[in-house]
């Protein structure tokens, strides 16, 4: 079987052609590319070729929580508006929350994103059924009985682990501040055993920081270090909080941090992600948009911009974030745990192509253009493994999916 | 002359349409307006109506220079990489770099501008041809002889008065720091003189506070203040540094300051505009986004969500700005000298109809999804003065104006 060929793309200064094999890989990359007779071709005019975003923290189904508590900082938030709707939460409702965020995030380039949410099998299927790929764990806090919450999170990971397809399963204690110390020890042994990541929140608050100095006379990162959980398949959501010394063990340690420069921003936690320390020991790093109720929105693109405007102003130096460096995080190219696709050979055939038109990309350093001035509006075309996901920025499935998730949310209430 | 009238469009939860008069006003608006036979109808579908986006400030021809020296502090980029460019400006570069300015405010929503740049009636042309309005001023410095400078000023403020049209004209002195007491002074004569505005650049930088401190024994506000330049018709652009006393001062005269948060953070200047305590003072505040060459984009509808951020991100508290302050900031609601324009029988006719099918405004309250979730996806009619600039997003001129900008940006070798 054959498979997709773009040609006239715009690649390092290059006119290139790209040929997708029938597996969904790059099966041909290069200006010597060209379709062949009968070949399902895709006239790219010119068009820039990169890569997708890579979305390394969020709450996918949560765009139905979008606009609902706005004003209130994290834990109120939480405790008032969030949880006590989720106690209410379907399969069916998250299954439509996840394909609308799912729509979003291919709408501003994105096609892989790392998901920690209730029901994760429907959020799976959403992720299946748009076409996207994903990491994904059903959030685990303590409460009841232990044996029986451990017992769940065994099932739940046996579950993820038989879909397969374009999702991979992790585990995802909530927070340290939700998820207790022998609870933690056995999700590092699941993880340890089953060879899975662990997504957790950690270091989002000085309030965080502070309740675990004085539980446990350390940091939050030493604390998880102690606990078997820092490790090359670890992802710390947020990190906000990280000191130096902090950052010098999950360097040690290969974990990645993922930085929600707006989630953070949104709900005042007080500092940004500390990226020039981080940088200075190595640590690998991503950036998420966090769920759609403490953005609000889904769109990397708009986020990547906000990461390196919120680095340069909390170093007060211009210099503190090169734009490649920026690009490079928002991809998933600093953190290879995340799962990034190259623009190579052989490599899986997802690539986004930006409008040629677009009036933001037309004057100045592409890479620059990116990070600082273009928006969505340039993203012209996104492909998975082959497939056309959005051409022209259209997305064929919108209107239902939008309906269906609209449902959903006044079905809860929200 | 019949006007357009666009029927099916929503408005404070009500289905309304709106008639546009045949000079541009707005002549019925509400449930009962329906088009009548041979009429010029646009069927909104159940879109939003809102008032449009108003730019409190900016450099439109800087279009040119985006990416030019994106990595350096204010100082530098402006001694090094901007000025000698400028330098060598012509009208046409000018006309163009500006028609491709209007051509990104417009697909964000914004209608009117506030201007600051060199050329100032190639500028103006372009604001006609692209059918938005503005104000705008030709910068002023001191240098060489002063008395030719002022005859100079004289000229520029008497060939934009006679321009008429959509555009109104400003005397724009560039900062306290490049124009001396004697200049200023003239400045505040002349502008009292014709009954025109003033806009300057004020507190944008440490530097700049610390300096005029140490030169006038006093801070920039009330220097200028002393001078006669604070009134009901002064604009300051940027305010990051103002203190407390400052800012009772310019509410005391009925100042506005314009916030630009994105270029504030991209050149470092260390702090954000400290808004709570502006709102307290009573000061009238816009939102400008600055030129593009320290932005990078033009896009009003992304300046307001990190205005808003960037408010809860400096207080350390989520609830430092309502969604609804944030919205009224950027529509020019909250400062009337900027000249927005309300939804209102006999106010202009200039509004926006945003895609009634865009995802991120399906759930949650609409103010907090326009600041919080929208970008310029969901834009999808201008019009101003009862005439169509943009539907579906198309702006036919499009490929033409970046065609000639990037032409233009080429021959200038940025």
């Amino acid at each position: 079987m054959s498979g997709l060929v773009v040609t006239d793309a715009r690649l390092d200064g290059e006119r290139v052609g790209l040929r997708c094999a029938g597996d969904g890989t790059i099966a041909a990359l290069g200006p010597e590319v060209v379709a062949g007779a009968g070949e399902e071709a895709l006239d790219a005019g010119g068009a820039l070729l990169v890569p997708p975003l890579l979305n390394g923290h969020t709450h996918a189904a949560m765009t139905l929580f979008r606009g609902s508590g706005g004003e209130l900082p994290l834990v109120p938030w939480l405790e008032e508006r969030i949880w006590p709707v989720e106690a209410r939460l379907e399969a069916e409702d998250v299954y439509w929350g996840a394909r609308l965020a799912c729509l979003e995030m291919v709408r501003s380039g994105t096609t892989r994103f790392w998901d920690m949410y209730w029901h994760p099998e429907a959020t799976a299927r959403a992720v299946g059924d748009a076409g996207m790929r994903a990491t994904i764990g059903a959030p685990f806090f303590d409460r009841g009985d232990p044996a029986a919450t451990w017992a769940a999170a065994r099932e739940e990971l046996a579950l993820l682990e038989g879909l397969g397809g374009p999702v991979s399963p992790a585990l995802a204690p909530h927070a340290i501040y939700t998820v207790g110390e022998e609870s933690l020890r056995f999700i590092a042994e699941l993880a340890a055993e089953h060879g899975v990541p662990v997504q957790i929140h950690l270091a989002e608050t000085a309030a965080e920081v502070a309740d675990c100095i004085a539980a446990h006379g350390r940091r939050p990162a030493a604390y998880l270090d102690g606990l078997g959980l820092l490790g090359e398949r670890t992802v710390l959501a947020h990190g906000v909080w990280l000191d130096e010394d902090e950052l010098a063990l999950i360097a040690a340690r290969g974990a990645t941090v993922v930085s929600n420069p707006a989630a953070n921003m949104k709900l005042a936690v007080g500092k940004v992600f500390p990226w020039p320390a981080a940088r200075a020991a190595g640590v690998r790093v991503g950036l998420g948009t966090d769920g759609a109720g403490s953005n609000d929105s889904l769109d990397l693109l708009a986020e990547l911009k906000l990461f390196a405007l919120a680095q340069r102003h909390a170093a007060a130096d211009a210099t503190a974030i090169r734009a490649a460096d920026a690009w490079a995080i928002a991809t998933g190219a600093a953190a290879p745990l995340l799962g990034a696709t190259p623009l190579a050979v052989g490599a899986p055939a997802d690539f986004v192509l930006l409008d040629p038109g677009a009036p933001e990309l037309a004057i100045g350093d592409p890479t620059n253009d990116l990070v600082y001035a273009a928006d969505r509006t340039a993203v012209d075309t996104v492909v998975v493994a082959g497939r056309v996901l959005m051409r022209g920025g259209a997305q064929p499935e919108r209107d239902e999916v939008v309906a269906r998730a609209v449902e959903r949310a006044a079905r809860l209430g929200l």
